[in-house]
């Protein structure tokens, strides 16, 4: 079989940290470009890897017409990217949020089919392996009904992380639509649709711009989750635990708790209440020699050369965006909003 | 200067945990009565103070005229009892919530200034080291402002500590009025009212009887809080943390983060910014003597014997309850409530 | 249904620690009749429970014809005592080792069936909760296939436990046949069994007293052990553990290693090749109000009352008696001994 | 005085980490040969030290001279190259296994006898800290008289520090001769003769290949050893301890208990009757600049100057493989082997 | 052989704690009478153990003639009881320190030799188990020289310990003499002259009463020793570590380093320079049912009925007491006092 | 404003390691000239920071004509330096101990003052973030009034510092004045000062070469204090700690204990008599990115850019330098000495 063809467009830090390394690492594929505003970013991965560098994804689309393309661009580029991609013949892994809108997913959702490409989202926590082991033992049963649960997502904000630092678009509403909720609220609404296996009926949710200076989008949220089945639970975003970070999720339920990276030194405990305790290493994250994969590019590959389904399809993703922008409509209309 | 002569009314866990023992301990009262619809409760507690005990808190009001009262009643009682003792020219002392209306809670409060005595709430949870430690460390200012919280309290349910067990009036919706929100989260609106300096602007919440067999009254609720100052949190109150119980709070500051209760060992624990970490263990509640005390009782004397404005008010504790109440409107309305 | 009437014949420590009380906290049964060569004894015991007491285990199967029957003699006696209740027709739960030799356990497997009575063996560690969660993890195929391990049981010796202390029949030839390996041994020949649901092909066995003063049986076994499938493995039994007492099994597996009661604080410890640490600690030990609980006494009435075959039925109870003799054998003829 | 002239036979991983480093930090020596089948394995030696490099060892002993060699080839060559290097003149250092077989191992000794060289076997094991230290503690005599043992030395096996990986010569029968047998078993033979300063009087083994893909010599054993004093323990080897690794021997002695290396943070432990408790932590293993250091090259190097009797004289290693091959006779013959 | 018949003259509690109850475990002693100025005092043990009490000491000895007692009065009464004791013929057993004065310890001596009595001072200390493991140490030349030393003893103050509370003639110059220096001082002087083996040759001091309400005597003493190798170190005695007692030694010395009590968990610490680490926890301390023994009266007792030297003779009593003296000297004058 | 022109004077350890990167580091200051008598050591730096180098610092004063200086060159110097950079208008921070006697201290402030520049002395124990806390919590108030402390500085000597190893000038009394005392004890006199708000009176001391081969300066000391309010203490410097290193102070106070650096972990640790404790890591020490910054040469800086009086005048230096020469007093004099 001959290599997978993939172009990168958008060569930020996830670009650069998780899809870039991810596909070199995949023998599956080859990077044949690169796609960037900075046209010196796109060119240095472009060196490296033997491949074309452009400024202007449009015209990357049609000179390369890659199988696939990663779209790793500012959140408001998510939806016009991939449906360009999707038209242009290729497999679309496009970064979360997938967009800014419910009509932009659906018509990405819509451009994938009619191209009969691939389209997936990279919400990567799903695959994390505290999650796949979170996910293991709810499905074993043995905590019963789940009852309620709280999930956060906070850290010190993206300027330690993106390369433009405290000028990324991140901090700008035109290009970022969406502030901490797209960056982190997200994820953890599809986790936990995820986890539960269920969907979310209504959202109710305080946002605002606390702290980031400079930012004019949501550097915290809290909101409340009422799910189908009547789980209830409290979903944070926030770009200001400047200290405290968090990423955990606590499940209470019918026979026990279930703690996800909660306490230091495990990141999964299940306390029963008939006395047993189970803690988990889940050696993947740390130990392994693929420290740095996300696992997210290679899913999506796999998807691509075997035609199976994609673990996350856009649908998914979708789903997940339509919580986060119920949350904005609560905020903005002081109403719960039932999905 | 005499003894205040002290009558409690209802003869539950708390009047024997907490009121009758913390009264006993304090050398300015005596315990001249008690009262119980199960008679042999309060005649155990009169044989063992040389008190008279009572069926009918009327009668005991007409008849032994005390000088000041703790109301330890189911919460449907809390205004009547109140109210009637503050008539008998008795001071009174009245277990959270104070009331079961807003309505209710005014007449009490106008009850207490009518007859010129002391209404005080039972809120403990501010007298606890932790919370007072807390409160200093934010009153420092090197936390900075705070930006979000997070507060919990959660337990297995009520059944393992009323003397009642399963059979409780805690889970019959006409004596309790409110479940897991009047005996958890108003403790909880209450500490955040007092340690933040500020009220509660809007409220949204979740709450449901997830799985108490037999209760007609919440479980479990889940808030979203809005303070006037702009700080957003989450206040959770539960009967089902039947493993990972949790009376926590956690601020995300400015400068750093403070956590009361959420690790082990030690009670609160301050991460700045800048690197410094404080631990405290606030030894009051594990090394003295006066384990048992809450401190609520003593205050309360204090408060009749000096003269002095309590140190949680009648006004308070109706702040307090007013939380509660607009959660219940907003789970009855789908609306997020403005206080 | 009427009450199962039991009589426990002899009332050392493992009557009084482990059947006499686990028979009192069964709803379905009542403790009729207590036999020991000491009348104090069963005398002391029948006064709790309203029983007789003998000194003659015949007469008291003649006289009071018990439903079932606890056999905790000195090892010389579990063939005959049980095979006298068997052929009066009562249901026989005996200790460990369930016989002297291969012939006395035929015998009462023969006994047993032919007046079709439950004949069941004492082999409690196949219930405990570490066990418990190891043969799970066994079965659930994570760990791969076996490949070796190793099993051991030392402790200072039976003077700790024994009513009689020093002068203990455990130290006693005549009456004990075996001292370490029949005390200790057995369990572990019986654990690697079950949790290995294999049999033991071939034993070689070092055996010896190497320092219990005034004993005249074995204080000491290493044996290695070949099972069927071809695992191979050791199994120590020993007496002279005075310090550094030892109730560990380890197993190292193709997917990595399992280490029960090997560690402190953690009874069971998975660690997979692929970075997963599962650490488990297995609540009913230690955490519930049937501490004293082995499960045997529970787990015979149950399948007394219901008909079903016990979980420890005669026929294992000698298969794991026959490692056990290969051992001596083995020790006596400097032979590997094939089964 | 002139610095002795060494030469190294065989450069895989045991020449590369211990003997030539260690050599190279012996100021009494001047590397001057090396000899490796691969001979860019010994030209890359010999450029760095300046020294001759070669495939043949004969062409090397005869056309160098050297006054000693180390004898780090596949363990079917350790008898003809030690014997042709004492026939040489030159002095010995032989890795372990010594040999292949008694013959061999008589040989040798009687070469270096006649040829008036040293033999010194690269037992390494009794020159770890720990093990000086459990040395030490038992001579001193506070634990009494050692009863039983247990002695085990387990990793993944060789492939991962062989310089040939996977292709490794130590999994081939012709060169091994054995598996993990001569690689661990006999480390651990050799440490149980040298701490209790005893002989092993009787073997029984069962020694397999139960997994290593491609191996045909053994990689597990278990056995069961009865010393001359009577002390009876066991003794493991295996290269499929994929986790769980261990290198841990524990005597259960009269008053107490010493473990070593079976402890995580502490390497030697012991634990008396009395209450007593000593941990060592043994520095020079992981503090000093050493670290290297295996001690096994600078003891040979003082033999060889100061004409004093090597520590560990090819006598010594003769009696320890004798354990090994007794072993093996056990699972051929299926009988209990006395030495 | 007779049992030794034994007085105990002061019954407060280090006679209530220690040496009533070591005499009473000991099987070649039997107490014959008990005395004290509080009459009852003597009464209560005489009752329990069919013995005579006394208020006078003098009565006592002509009418009881005992084979020895023990001195457990207040300081000042120390010599005139131990003097008129031993002109009774009677061995003399002297709690610490032995006399007010070196004239008094000198007469003291005397008296005990012209009787032909044992006369031994109760300096407890030697006799702990930590400081046998570190005298065994030091005297293993491990360490190599000591350099230097740091001492303390200090803790609340003695109104904890003391039967009369904050009454106690521990307070009082008339009666004690000296303060912590007499009560806990002393004891350090007489450990660091036992663990050298070497004289204080030197000693400055500052000594005073800094918080101590009520009391005439010192609370604080900070010493700097020199002994005659050369060595020198600090002393501190302090009855007013209301938090943060202590009773460690640390010594540096040319090897390393040895901690005595210095950390929670581990009695005796020793660092070398070598990198080895050496923690031990002397189990007699908390694991053994004489947990209450200081060994002292055992000692006593042996020395008596053996007619062997006493462990710790008058002379080591005033030898230690000389240091003392010279501290309160040298706060006296502000000079170093040369001993 | 222009940049402040500094000199090093002496290019040593504390030149390199503090001073020099310091300056480096801080915005307001260029480097402009190095002097040490080894001019290589001078030009490496020169050539770094483009600077000029010299082996006479009164050349360098002269031609370079520096805004500042910092006097790092061996103690004989210190005074000497200073005077000349003073007069040749250079503001001065100089390293401690000050200067070699009292007379050269007040002649050095003296200079300052006349010629109106800045004298500050590196005393950076002061500016260590867990001594900054200690100061904050002791001015609290929270642990009353201070009774007694105890204060250490011992390390294994400077030849593991300083360039020149053993043969450093620390060693030669020529140069170094004084040994442990000059580099550590004055570190804690200055220490105790600050903290204590409070001066010494009166010193007592013990100061001997007890191991360090070699050395003609002392490598030992030991101290007693007495503040002028009362407080007594140790304080400690060792050159010969070569194990078991120590730089900790502790509090003994009314209301409790404060421990600085005496525990592992936490930093500094406050125990309270009401049970309260508290545990600080102080982040600035080893988790921001100015690690190696003492913070003295930014103080320093300020004060000569600002005006105001520097953190540590000269006359502070003095007044901890007169502390430690009253020590070599009572060495030589066998008097108590008061200052």
């Amino acid at each position: 079989m001959s290599k997978l063809r993939i172009a990168v467009i958008g060569c930020g830090s996830i670009a650069k940290y998780r899809h870039i390394p991810e596909y070199a690492g995949n023998p599956n594929v080859e990077l044949v470009a690169f796609c960037d505003p900075v046209l010196e970013r796109a060119e240095s991965f472009a060196a490296i890897y033997g491949a074309r560098a452009y400024q202007d994804y449009k015209k990357l689309l049609e000179e390369v017409k890659p199988d696939a393309v990663s779209v790793c661009t500012p959140n408001s580029l998510h939806a016009p990217v991939s449906i360009a991609a999707a038209n242009a013949g290729a497999h679309v892994l496009v970064e979360k949020p997938m967009a800014a809108s419910e009509t932009e997913g659906l018509a990405m959702i819509e451009a994938a089919k009619s191209n009969k490409v691939v389209l997936m989202v990279g919400h990567n926590q799903r695959l994390m392996p505290p999650h796949v082991k979170a996910k293991e033992i709810l499905d074993s049963g043995r905590l019963g009904r789940v009852l309620t649960f709280r999930t956060s997502f906070g850290h010190p904000g993206p300027e330690g992380w993106s390369v433009d630092g405290r000028e990324s678009w991140f901090f700008r509403k035109e290009e970022a639509i969406m502030g901490a909720m797209g960056d982190l609220g997200v994820h953890k609404a599809d986790l936990i649709r995820y986890l539960l296996n269920d969907e979310v009926a209504q959202v109710a949710a305080f946002i605002g711009t606390l702290d980031k200076p400079g930012a004019d989008v949501d550097d915290n949220a809290v909101c409340t989750l009422r799910m189908r089945s009547g789980v209830i639970g409290s979903l944070v975003a926030s770009w200001t635990y400047y200290k405290g970070e968090d990423n955990s999720t606590v499940f209470w339920c019918e026979n026990g708790v279930m703690k996800i990276g909660a306490q230091d030194g495990d990141q999964v405990i299940v306390e029963l209440r008939n006395g047993t305790e189970e803690r988990y290493k889940v050696g993947a994250i740390s130990t392994n020699d693929k420290q740095e994969s996300s696992g997210v590019i290679d899913a999506f590959v796999q998807a691509v050369v075997t035609g199976e389904r994609p673990i996350i399809p856009g649908e998914e993703g979708l789903s997940s965006l339509r919580v986060i922008l119920a949350a904005f409509e609560s905020q903005a209309t002081g109403r719960i909003v039932t999905l």
